[in-house]
């Protein structure tokens, strides 16, 4: 859940976009013996271990709960941001040579090099390095920056697709491999497809299904391996495994096994850390090793998923607690502290993927949503700023704006006014931060939750999402009209209904019908992504990320709506003006004739946003009905942020007079310039959507123009009362 | 099911064993399009084509229906052998060349080659022959007869053990993609195993689990490729594959992908058709390409699969059809039928796997278990006995007898008089035929069953097992006895329940322990069946086979139980007799002396017997109450027949006075030389024990000596009224 709304007041910095990605890696399985005979942590020696670290103890060092740490252990900051550091002299070559190397990037054409010969795997490839001597926090994908790995698992055919598009080729070896012994998600999930799920992916009335890429949209909790070290990881998952004995039914085999394969990358991600020279087998001693640990964490995820969102989580919070105390031990600068931080964000920005030029439109870019959320209020009622808070949001001053990672800040009207406006600051400067309201997610969320992509939260190590791309139900609409006859194509891809005859349009006719085709597509949706996601986990199952998660993870079953508005305002249309039907030579109807005015959605006007508000019921209903997979809870999202603009031209015709190709609305947002009433009745009209039938979040995307608003100061102002005033913001030109 | 006594009147020809294989193949998965496009066979062209065949047509025309065909137009035959052809020049020196490969093999140390760089699937190699002028029927496992196949789809390490044991070593790249990329069976199984189920395996309490090699005990149902071609075979799949459509349920999912394999499987037999010249996407056209065709599908089942048991079927009276059809026609003699049989079973003697010296040492050899079914009565009371059922046993003549295929008769008291004095002929001359009840399978299996292995009967292309290997109750009981604790390791391997510390063993005492121990081996026992088969289905999934099965198989998971008669007697000896302990230096009961007689179990004696017979009940119960895997069936054999030795070996002294290491009796047998009161008695004991608690079949395996009987004639005789008597045979020195 989260409410977004996105002010793209500076239109041209960025190019990230919605969530998608392209394969994964999956197994390299070294054998389990020796891993099971770690012995439990000596108790006594536990104590001594924890003693030394001089942390407040408490439940977290007898079971896994980095909440309970933090919580603990974290030192609030009520101050401003003058006690921050400048970028060392570090800082500042090592980002000038990642600037000369992403310029060397769009020269040769948006891609540096890429690996065509090693698959990827947590310890696939020797260290790399930017410039060893500079980098303090360390480890990069492959073994040079930039060089996008090879990550078969999802789909061997993107794989070669992505290398192929920007003339590489991927070894015959690996082709031969994927194609006749190794079977990937993309295969297993085109082998159960009906022909219905294929006609419907065609026609994009199913659109941005993730199954030809990692699903994305599950955060590690990667904060566990500097707080506890591998070792205890590992132990914590071999008692997980042992749980799950007795009576093997097919479900708990199937989690078992994922365990037996989370305790392998875990492993793994020792000799991760072995290859570039650490032990992060046993807790990190202070800061430095603290960050490097929870980025290898976070880089084992990378190296083995491209997932459509790669969040981190929330971290800032959490890294503060160890760099207070090597501050306050003497044993650490702030600028050294900046150090970490801006070189740990550099590598993050660093993060890349081999995809497909179709992959990289549909998302207007090449996103990897590496979304860090940042503040928020706890459920004490402390807020959850710390120095670390600002560090993370400073980095933009220091290495410059960038859209990776995603920095989210967990708005609430009680964070300190300090942070509030360094925040609102950073924001004019560098439009690189996205809001989310920390007040609304709180309340189900509690206080140890993170977004992953933009606006999908889920409480970390705790939570995991089934990504669920969209439904088109402006396509719906029209489908419903034409009795399942897609409007573009001219086939039939919805079932054989009874299609509307008249030449104007009746309500009653029109929803009777449409109530109808929503049912259909629902199940059709659902039953979609139950292959999906079932070929994911057995194909391209992300081991490295769950084993950072407790092991009775709640799944969400996101699934997500596109075309709201013109729906509403289509159905508004038919209700209260007259809309004549244009048929062509075969009675389809392939335009519409609005005769009369009618309420528009975004206008604060019940008659219209009833209509809206229905919708997102009636569908979210109709999605409940069907078996999900694994049980997991069926959420729905109204979200769109770029995709809207390729759903448009794959749509035809709308009732409301939108024309073929024009761009739906992108979201939860009213049509552009339809919204006549002003800003608050817009957000008015939003605000109506049932937050309960749309969990995993509604976007509005508006615009302001700083300019209009006043300069720095009264916009700072401005932009905080926006933000208090119950909405959240991402004032970055990126889109979903 | 299937009442089963061995006759091992001869007893050093021949080496076949028990059930169990290594490994198998899974994907190579070219991709489905183009299949799918295959349109519906034409009504009028298919009318067409079947009354060209000039067979009677039926239900078999619209559906795929072998029995249909089979039914209303085989020819049965009454006379007797003399119609039989010698051998031709061409098998004559065709087989001499084959038995100078066996000997070379043999002088090589069991193996002449082995394939260490092509995994083996359906198409991986160009044609072999062993000289390819004589050949009538072609097609062998690799490109050179009797080099053994590269399996590693079941475990790598077994495919490299299998190697190594031979001096070959596997190929390294493909070392590293089956641990780095592709998983397999083996691992799959070894992840999810508790440390429960390690301990029981390793102590021998379950035994010879099938998780490490191919399960085998599917029976492919060949026979469809010859009457339909593939091409139809393909097309039912995809209707099949449609039917699958609606709410996704991981169930269905599975199933769906399932046939989407087998539909690339049987692509792929077209491409090994093509390999060696034949286009077998349409229906044979004469007895030759009959022949071919059925043998293409066996074939592509073995270069898939490493199964415990690749049986074949029930052929011979399909087959008879064609050659009846071309002898009529006058486009076939008698010897070029006998030609083409010879030369079938000539490749069938040829089917060899790589398999490990542990492997071979539980099963006593290198066993495929081709079991071929032949004869029996069909339901409409007509025996389904034909010219080619005695070309079948004439093989046995014409290249020598051999374990290899497992000719199995099906008898019937209604069997034609010419053909029973044929078989108990071959039987005394080869000692290379197996007997097994018609009547009693008929009544659950119908008249198209065929026999798995030994004993399992299935309806063919309709029902298949989980092939689930034995649990040793004999040991189960010592754990009674000692609460928990190996004799032999003396571990604690069962749980900790209270162990039996007075010196003279209680029956009442001695049961109460025995139920809650055979309790738990029970649970454990499903449970681990329940993994392996998960397993087997997710990594080595026998697609080729399942491909000629219909929808919606009926499938069995196959226990098994090993010990019986040593259980009987010993509880026998506990209650009527007087049992002492010994103890060793820390309690364990290690020996049992017993004092004074007690009934023992093969004479007939009710008090024995009735234990027997409880205990068979109970031990199913306790199975019964477990969720089974896909909710197959379970069953229970009872069934060792060489692996009663090995068991033996692990099993310490048993409360009845065996010692030891002394072998458990096989199956259902009396402990040797306990059964005082004759064979009849002795069958008498056996034939207590319930069927319907034991429907996977009973084995009693006793000797009889020839000349005992007299010369041939009064044996064939003496046979054949033993036969009807109600008991089969398996007169072959051959083991389970």
């Amino acid at each position: 859940m989260g409410k977004m709304v996105k002010t793209d007041n500076i239109a041209d910095l960025q190019q990230k976009k919605e969530a998608g990605s392209i394969n994964k890696s999956y197994c390299t399985r070294p054998s389990l013996d020796g891993i099971k005979n770690i012995k439990p942590t000596d108790t006594k020696s536990e104590k001594k271990l924890f003693a030394e670290t001089k942390f407040v103890s408490g439940k977290w060092n007898t079971e896994i709960n980095v909440r309970d740490f933090i919580q603990r252990n974290y030192t609030q900051y009520n101050g401003d941001s003058s006690f921050l550091a400048d970028p060392t002299e570090a800082t500042s070559k090592l980002w000038k040579e990642c600037l000369d190397l992403f310029e060397k990037e769009r020269n040769n054409g948006g891609v540096l090099n890429m690996d065509t010969k090693i698959v990827s795997t947590i310890t696939s490839h020797k260290a790399g390095y930017i410039d060893k001597d500079l980098e303090k926090i360390v480890g990069l994908q492959t073994d040079e920056p930039l060089k996008r790995s090879l990550q078969p698992f999802g789909g061997i055919r993107m794989a070669e697709g992505a290398c192929e598009s920007y003339g590489y080729e991927v070894d015959s070896n690996i082709k031969k491999i994927f194609k006749n012994y190794r079977k990937t998600h993309n295969q297993g999930v085109f082998d159960c497809y009906t022909p219905e799920m294929r006609k419907a992916r065609h026609a994009h009335i199913l659109t941005g299904l993730p199954d030809a890429y990692g699903r994305g949209r599950i955060i590690g909790d990667y904060r566990r391996i500097a707080l506890y070290g591998i070792d205890r990881l590992i132990e914590d998952k071999w008692e997980q495994h042992a749980s799950l004995d007795g009576e093997m039914t097919s479900e708990k085999i199937q989690l078992k096994e994922e365990i037996a394969e989370q305790i392998r990358a875990l492993k793994q991600m020792v000799e991760l850390g072995k290859i570039y020279g650490f032990d992060i087998s046993k807790p990190a001693r202070n800061a430095k090793e603290a960050v490097q640990w929870l980025y290898f964490g976070y880089l084992s995820a990378v190296k083995e998923q491209n997932g459509a969102a790669m969040s981190i989580g929330r971290t800032s919070t959490f890294l503060d607690i160890y760099i207070e105390r090597d501050l306050k031990e003497g044993v650490l600068t702030e600028s050294e502290a900046q150090e970490l931080i801006d070189h740990f964000i550099m590598k993050l920005r660093l993060v890349k993927f081999a995809r497909t030029p179709e992959y990289n439109s549909l998302f207007s870019g090449d996103p990897t949503w590496v979304t860090e959320s940042i503040g928020g209020i706890g459920v004490d009622g402390r807020h959850l700023v710390t120095k670390n808070s600002f560090r993370y949001l400073h980095t933009l001053e220091n290495l410059g704006t960038a859209p990776e990672p995603n920095m989210t800040v967990l708005w609430s009207t009680r964070l300190p006014h300090n942070f509030k406006r360094y925040a609102a600051h950073i924001s004019i400067t560098t439009s690189s931060i996205q809001y989310e309201n920390d007040d609304l997610m709180r309340v189900t969320h509690g206080d140890d939750y993170a977004i992953a992509c933009c606006v999908s939260s889920m409480r970390v190590g705790k939570e995991m999402q089934f990504f669920g791309a969209r439904a088109n139900l402006a396509k719906c609409l029209l489908y419903a009209i034409n009795g399942g006859v897609d409007e573009i194509l001219k086939e039939q891809v919805g079932p054989k209904y009874r299609p509307i005859t008249s030449e104007y349009l009746d309500f009653d006719e029109v929803m009777e019908r449409y109530d109808d085709m929503m049912e259909w597509l629902a199940g059709l949706y659902v039953n979609t992504l139950n292959i999906i996601h079932y070929m994911h986990d057995k194909y391209c199952y992300e081991r490295s990320q769950m084993a950072l998660h407790d092991r009775d993870v709640k799944r969400y079953f996101a699934t997500g709506i596109a075309g709201l508005s013109v729906v509403a305002d289509s159905l508004s249309a038919i209700k209260y003006a007259k809309v004549k039907t244009v048929r062509d030579e075969n009675g389809i109807v392939v335009d519409y004739i609005v005769e009369g005015d009618y309420p528009k959605y975004g206008n604060n006007d019940n008659r219209v946003d009833e209509l809206a508000v229905n919708l997102v019921k009636t569908f979210m209903n109709k999605i409940r009905k069907h078996h999900t997979y694994r049980n997991s809870i069926p959420t729905m999202s109204i979200l769109t942020i770029t995709s809207n603009v390729v759903y448009g031209k794959k749509t035809g015709n709308t009732p409301d007079g939108r024309k073929e190709g024009v761009p739906l609305a992108p979201g939860a947002n009213p049509m552009h310039g339809r919204d006549s009433h002003g800003a608050v009745a817009s957000l008015a009209s939003v605000s109506k959507l049932p937050f309960s039938d749309a969990q995993d979040g509604i976007s509005n995307t508006f615009s302001i123009i700083p300019n209009a608003l006043g300069k720095d100061e009264v916009f700072m102002g401005d932009l905080a009362i926006c933000l208090d005033g119950g909405c959240c913001i991402d004032n970055k030109n990126e889109e979903i």
